[in-house]
């Protein structure tokens, strides 16, 4: 598996049905959402702007695409808490150049962050994709491996930074809606 | 990692915050479950009869172990199903003779199955445990690993036998209560 490969299978609208686990509440909130993935052209404004920011050369990206979700949570019925349930993220693939099993991960904006976050990745030898992200208090992980090719499973973690205590742990079920 | 280890990191006992995944009904169910996770002597008598069952000799194994959970659903308020929600299970590992990150899992009963069930495991090069049982309709898949020594992270799934379907996909967060 490579990150070429994995963009491509990505690629569509999937129905995601989302499960956090506040670990420390023992307390569990659902959302439902619509994720949007579609392949972004090298040579689009925000992938120059992104590439700029993070001075790496184009030649060095592969494959850069776009997330765009909406979604209803179960949670807090506050009408600013449902606002961060949709949003649209430009993210970056910089492949390893000697080992296309492994890169970095820039997007304009992460989950939990409004600023732009870049993130590790790399292949298990089960084809799972796996990325590490740090922020300044805390680091994410997310797990995101394909059962076939109409449905792909997703877990998330944000950690604190020591890396001793889990928050948050998520786990997602996304089934494709449409081929785009 | 290889089972030994893996089963010496899960003695004790653990909390289990699980959530359900109906995939075709979108809908979820939670369980928040205790686990008690001991080791079984190789000569105690619920090992010796499970061996002869497989036809699998006793110097073939490694470090059988005994699993009961007990826990409580909010979906189903039929006291017949609560039943079914506490049990109490042997398994046992037999290593692969050549790949000791492999081998078969021999159990009294599965979780969804009264009959007994062996399984193939192995394990990934990020130490995730997974297991995969067949049975005469269905296979179930399951991916076990610690996040730290305390937390663990399982997701299940039960598909049918020709693998396109799956039915159900459940993630458990568990967190260590007490070491026994």
């Amino acid at each position: 598996m490579d990150i070429v490969t994995f963009v491509g299978q990505s690629i569509g609208r999937w129905r995601s049905q989302r499960t956090a686990h506040h670990l420390t509440f023992r307390h569990s909130e659902e959302v439902q959402s619509t994720i949007d993935i579609e392949e972004v052209e090298p040579d689009h404004p925000d992938v120059l702007k992104l590439c700029e920011t993070y001075g790496v050369a184009i030649a060095d990206i592969s494959t850069p695409f776009r997330m765009t979700w909406e979604g209803e949570s179960d949670w807090d019925e506050d009408e600013d808490e449902q606002q961060t349930l949709s949003g649209s993220t430009v993210l970056i693939p910089v492949p390893d150049k000697e080992n296309p099993r492994k890169g970095k991960l820039l997007r304009d904006q992460g989950y939990a962050e409004t600023i732009a976050a870049a993130g590790e990745y790399h292949f298990t030898d089960d084809d799972t994709f796996v990325l590490v992200t740090s922020y300044d208090r805390a680091a994410a992980e997310e797990k995101i491996w394909f059962v076939n090719p109409n449905l792909r499973f997703r877990v998330s973690m944000i950690k604190t930074s020591s890396g001793t205590g889990v928050l948050t742990a998520s786990f997602s079920s996304e089934t494709r809606a449409q081929v785009s």
